[in-house]
């Protein structure tokens, strides 16, 4: 078998590693940050990846016709697909980011909801259209013998597509979700199941970010008569440098002194994340309530710094989502909040650079999704901290298999149970509070992005 | 090994085989119908087996005093046990109707329910102690050697307290309701899940209505690390035959009159379900909604019998779902009704024998929860329908590995294909129908509630 570090590289993801946007007359081309970028641009800038993602916006649309599909930004070079903007809006948001996103995370409210009605059913012929558009660009464009990186529940079916034209390649598929368990995968109609594992199946390896989503993934193929597929797992990591030249910025720092005028000598309990359905924000507040029902020396002496950006705003779900995260920090504020203190300080506009000030300032991180494929947050945190902190992380969340030897478990679903992670956390030792940082400070630069794509190349 | 068929047998099951009312000064018993009683009750009369179960009412408690802890009704004698009211109230609602149903059924809106807080664990707590109280009854009267039936999630814990003071005792477990798959059994907090694992484990087979419960609860031990416990699969049955007689009752041909006074020369969909959630009404009526919006001509040509007596009141999630049901009940008949002609005929009452009259009479049943550990409606419809009816089964109903060759099959989650597989039932051929019908109505008589009990007895 040839070496597969010699061969060339075709990296197929919905959203590329470039966007653009129009600022006056002009076209201008942002490169994207975080790990699946830090990790495969190398690769492309060294001349042995091409890229093929899908234009995202009018702008995106705009620059690769202008340059013939091709687009180059700071010496990054991208194969933009330009995808009929009501197909893709199907592909992404109905397909991609409601049902599969929402089957994989098991977000669905089953009594009411999904409902595949016909407009779905159209959407799913969107999805297969996106999937083929994909196809065909590989098809034409892959060099020979190349290895196909595919990245996640977007385009599930493209390597089945393109196989039947190019059978010297390669395809190598990686989830970047949680994978549904075979009961949970049930909720899909049994056509689109079928022809999602069939997809996957076609790959020459599939790839998940702990052994749980893998073993899912195994058992809904088993489900399916297929028990011969190649698998792995490989977590991905921010790229961390990155953040440690955030958390040197001007902006962080300036971000930092105003965080440090409110907390005072409070101590600091954080958190970090979009409003995302998964992310379990409001059953944080009530445990945070709990704890200060059941502390009362604790009032105004900790303050929750909670660091909640809006996501998908233009999904009523999420909107509602958003409406009860803040009701649930009212009330918490409302309840015991005093002239000199106020329990929650809820930020909901999403600026980056203080989101990192956030992370330095923590004695305690709350991570407690009900279920999240990984989990940056709970890397970033430990790696830009200096406070010793604490990390409480969920056992959902796919990085606690790595980290689970330097954090206080939590169980998102358990209120008291999270109540008294947070008081064990915030009444920790400082000798111990060091021990422990200084491990899982450790524990997060065990990987990164570079060595999650060469797992994805050594899986074939 | 001793012959299980001679051996003494103790029944235990939450809800007994007789339930008391005070009607003027009077206590009056009265014997339970349905599958389990007629399945168990002549073992218990041939003064074989002895039946220990909860007083569930005032009046339950009372007979059970007044005749120190037996009752007797038309010749079937119980231990009723004596339980705290707000012990049995979070027992039965918190823990069993609520939280275990929730789990084995999938019906949890995850983003926001389960939230595990203090009051939720002090129901623990009663349900472990309702599950004591049972072992005790068990421990203290048991004859020697005798075969303990437990049934369903209400008593998962019981064997493993019993065993510890009798180990003279065999126990088969049998769940009634689906069984959760290991994704979605992680919902409950961890220690919850190895207590309830464990003592499922102590009983010497565990029993689930088809071999898809019984594979998912196999995954959870497995899971849990715990490979050799015996399972087994045996679907039980109603009594059938006590349905026929039903069929011939004065007040069924009542009613079937009065139905066949609306209905007239028209086609009838029926459904006769409890509004529990994971009935999947209101999909029903999207779905029969969408098969008038495609099919004009069928217009004053069918009508929807729709037999959803209320259930569970008390439980807020219950009264939400009521209101949703008859909202979309309402929809259509606004929607296409005219002064002719109501699209839907919603029953809302609780009339055992209408909902018989309305099996006998329907042209194609509805039958089509999002999950049913079995769903006996599928059985008793064909058994006493007069009009070569054609059933419509979900795929996720336990009924359906018995009788997937004689239905029409359905997938709950899809509005499109249920509309579909209406029309199919309507449109089908005389021939067909009746070939179907009869191959069916010998399908459901295959099992008896004799059957069901003999399974579980030769189960150790």
């Amino acid at each position: 078998m040839a070496d597969a570090s010699a061969k060339p590289v075709v990296i197929a993801s919905n959203r590329g590693p470039v966007s653009f946007r129009r600022e006056g007359g002009e076209l201008l081309g942002r490169r994207g940050s975080g790990g699946l970028v830090s990790g495969l641009a190398p690769l492309v800038e060294s001349g042995r990846a091409t890229w093929i993602a899908a234009a995202m916006s009018d702008a995106d649309r705009e620059a690769s016709a202008a340059g013939g599909g091709v687009v180059e930004v700071d010496g990054l070079s991208v194969h933009l697909l330009e995808i009929d903007p009501e197909t893709q809006r199907r592909h992404y948001d109905e397909i991609s980011n409601s049902t599969l996103w929402f089957v994989h995370h098991g977000l669905y409210d089953l009594v009411r909801s999904p409902a595949y009605d016909v407009d779905w059913w159209q959407s799913w012929e969107s999805y297969r259209s996106v999937n083929a558009a994909f196809a065909e660009a590989i098809v034409s464009t892959a060099p020979t013998g190349a290895v196909v990186l595919v990245q996640d529940y977007h385009l599930c079916l493209v390597a089945r597509m393109a196989r039947v034209e190019r059978d010297d390649l390669r395809f190598v598929h990686f989830h970047h979700t949680p994978f549904a368990g075979p009961e949970e995968f049930r909720v899909l109609p049994p056509t689109v199941r079928a022809e999602l594992l069939e997809g996957l199946a076609c790959h020459d390896a599939c790839g998940f970010h702990t052994s749980r989503w893998e073993s899912n993934y195994r058992a809904c193929q088993a489900d399916a008569g297929d028990t011969t597929g190649r698998t792995f797992h490989a977590t991905l990591n921010s790229d961390l440098d990155d953040m440690r030249s955030v958390a040197r910025s001007p902006a962080c720092l300036e971000a930092g002194e105003q965080i440090a005028a409110v907390v005072g000598d409070r101590m600091v309990l954080a958190r970090v994340d979009r409003m995302e359905l998964s992310k379990n924000i409001a059953r944080g507040f009530a445990a945070y309530d709990r704890l200060l029902e059941t502390r009362a020396d604790l009032h105004g002496r900790v303050v929750f710094l909670a660091t909640c950006y809006p996501s998908r705003l233009g999904v009523e779900e999420y909107r509602r989502y958003r409406d009860e995260v803040v009701a649930a920090a009212e009330l918490v504020n409302e309840r015991w909040g005093t002239p000199d203190w106020r329990p929650v300080e809820l930020m909901t506009d999403d600026d980056f650079p203080r989101s990192v000030a956030v992370l330095k300032t923590y004695d305690v991180l709350l991570v407690n999704p009900i279920r999240d494929g990984l989990n940056l947050v709970a890397k970033e945190g430990p790696a830009v901290n200096e406070r010793d902190g604490t990390l409480l992380l969920s056992t959902e969340a796919g990085a606690f298999a790595e980290l689970d030897d330097e954090v206080v478990p939590l169980f998102p679903f358990d209120i008291e149970g999270t109540a008294r992670a947070i008081a064990d956390a915030l009444d920790m030792e400082p000798g111990q509070r060091r021990h422990r940082a200084k491990a899982l400070a450790e524990a997060v630069e065990r990987r990164t992005p570079q060595s999650w794509l060469e797992d994805q190349l050594n899986a074939v």
